[in-house]
């Protein structure tokens, strides 16, 4: 057996101290866990945009205890739980959907559990900071290899709430649907894969010319590409990201700034 | 013995190198230990932000060594310092008070000692960056077992500066005090703890409206709130926030951007 | 044999999920490695500040494998390489110069071997994440004790594109150079170490004054200090930093906002 892997990802932000919160706690109860920051600097509130991070990530981690929380509901009635995974993960934190992507990629959900069993938690759990009084916790113990049916009654997965990545809509040769992420480079994914760009314009081949209509302006001519480097600097692009995503993005620019693209902006795509 | 805990709390910034050098020192000295990053993005020069964000943080780690470094005076004649805690914990860091308001939480000063000893700091100490060359090697010095009596002459606790962070005043059914952390949230700590507040106003119930005077202005009427989940999104509401201190905060909005709130506005609160 | 230590510097930002992901992917092949990240918010394809702060970091690090990807070129013929030190180390990343200024600190490069086996790349490689699907691999496998020369055929180390980091001009008693980095306080490294500002003016002593020109403008009276505890809070000063470069700053306040210094700007340095 070697170091449990412990996943976090969260809206806590940098400067706050509850990222540092999180991996005190779970080293109190599993101070051999290797614990990876995905990341703490999600939009505030954005369940999808941290369900779509998870749903980058999670293939890409070991087998392992994975907790996310972006969590506008804390401190409501909505649940919070434990999801088993067909590879054999447990993903860990609020039942708002947040979950979900990720576990579709790792197999889709074979079990969900209530935390609710006390001696898994905290022993004081506050009404604003489940990451730290619950969610840890949980991972932790979990990592150390206490069984998942001890930290709550099951629950059936179907129950769950649904992921809120969008699905787009194919039809009449054209692909509608919206942004939905922005990252760090300004490159623009839409709630698309290749596959479901190719399922409404045919098969993709590099230097193909593509229409976007962005936000219902006019469309803009783009090519589809294979790399980055086959378009010159500034230029616009199509292209499938390292997911399998569709993005729009301009080499070594910041595309969203230049096109006006937020989370949500409608985007259809057609070929030219 | 498991892995010993080292946590860092510095003001240097998530993009300079300054942070990951913290590391790469103690694994030099101290391959096996646990680095908990609690924050690098303490408000520049920020004393007072980082003695709160320790006094948040440290009752939540694991027994350790916890450095701390918001070091304006680095280079003059202030003290480098190690200080021992009743619950067995050393924190390592300036002598500004940064220290104190985590020694508090952790039972107390109950020993202090200069970090002098040269054999205890990098072989070449610059005027600028401590953290690397004197308090990153004295924590993991310490980490792997070496008494601090060694590391230099010990000192009185009682001539260590003291903690940063402000009382409240009570009087006349009023609460006196300012705001001293607005978190990533916008969410913004009073300089009070509930028992404060009911010291001046008596015991509090969810519903109860309090009068909210900020930076002189006319009172605001902000009901007190169990949880977040009690409030309609973007209202206003005061609470007991996750460590027991007083927050001014907007459900799911920026509450310190819309009401103007930085640290160190005065903050009145009695009952409406 | 401790644990391998294997440290990241990119330009992906905190928000992405990419640098957990090259953890996820370190940890699923080298279980047991310490990860240390220097910097995740380099500017982004900022090749230079890369190379700046490598060259800043790596000395303060155990000897081990360290990857760095800053790679506007990534998807292009830019090679991926491994450039082994004379220190001991094993730098990973693509062939842009990124890696130079670090591995020169290290003793300088003794080999150099491309990242072409594709048994130690994940099994499908990307064209715009190749610290993902090369990198974070090679290392990681290096980490573990494969042979370098396993991971792709050698390369003369003479054959690497240089390092962006600028000499200075040192000529008539002046220092003629430019901003290479503004750190996150506002100070402003030049492209000069202390030895270089010597030759152009001579021995340095704590108060000498000197005239420093900005982007052509009239000279600026700024003393040279030992340490910042010598200016008053809020006066400019050249000092030396810890790494023994030439450094322009304002104690406690940002040096660089006042001035209007960004990376690239003119500085020349004389006695006034």
């Amino acid at each position: 057996m070697g170091r449990p892997v412990i996943s976090l990802l969260t809206d806590f932000g940098a400067r706050d101290p509850s990222a540092g919160i999180l991996h005190g706690v779970i080293l109190g109860i599993a101070p051999d866990a290797s614990i990876v920051d995905i990341s703490h600097e999600v939009r505030k509130f954005a369940i999808r945009d941290g369900a779509l991070l998870l749903w980058c990530a999670l293939p890409y981690l070991p087998v392992g205890v994975h907790v996310a929380v972006v969590d506008p509901g804390v401190g409501t009635e909505r649940r919070p739980v434990a999801i088993r995974t067909a590879r054999g993960d447990l993903l860990v934190g609020p039942d708002n959907g947040l979950l979900m992507g990720g576990a579709a990629r790792l197999g889709g959900p074979t079990a969900a559990h209530l935390l609710t069993a006390s001696e898994y938690r905290l022993p004081v759990v506050s009404t604003s900071f489940h990451g730290r009084d619950i969610f840890a916790p949980a991972a932790a113990h979990l990592a150390m290899g206490v069984e998942v049916e001890r930290l709550g009654p099951t629950i059936d997965p179907a129950s769950l709430v649904a992921s809120p990545i969008p699905e787009p809509e194919v039809a009449d040769a054209i692909l509608r649907t919206s942004a939905v992420y922005v990252d760090t480079f300004g490159n623009v994914k839409i709630a698309a894969t290749r596959q479901d760009l190719e399922r409404a314009v045919g098969p993709l081949a590099a230097g193909d010319r593509l229409a976007v209509v962005i936000d219902g302006a006019e469309p803009i001519d783009i090519p589809w590409r294979a790399t980055f480097g086959e378009a010159a600097a500034g230029a616009l692009l199509l292209y499938e990201d390292s997911y399998g995503r569709v993005c729009l993005a301009a080499n070594q620019r910041d595309a969203a700034g230049r096109l006006g693209l937020v989370e949500d902006t409608s985007v259809e795509v057609r070929r030219a």
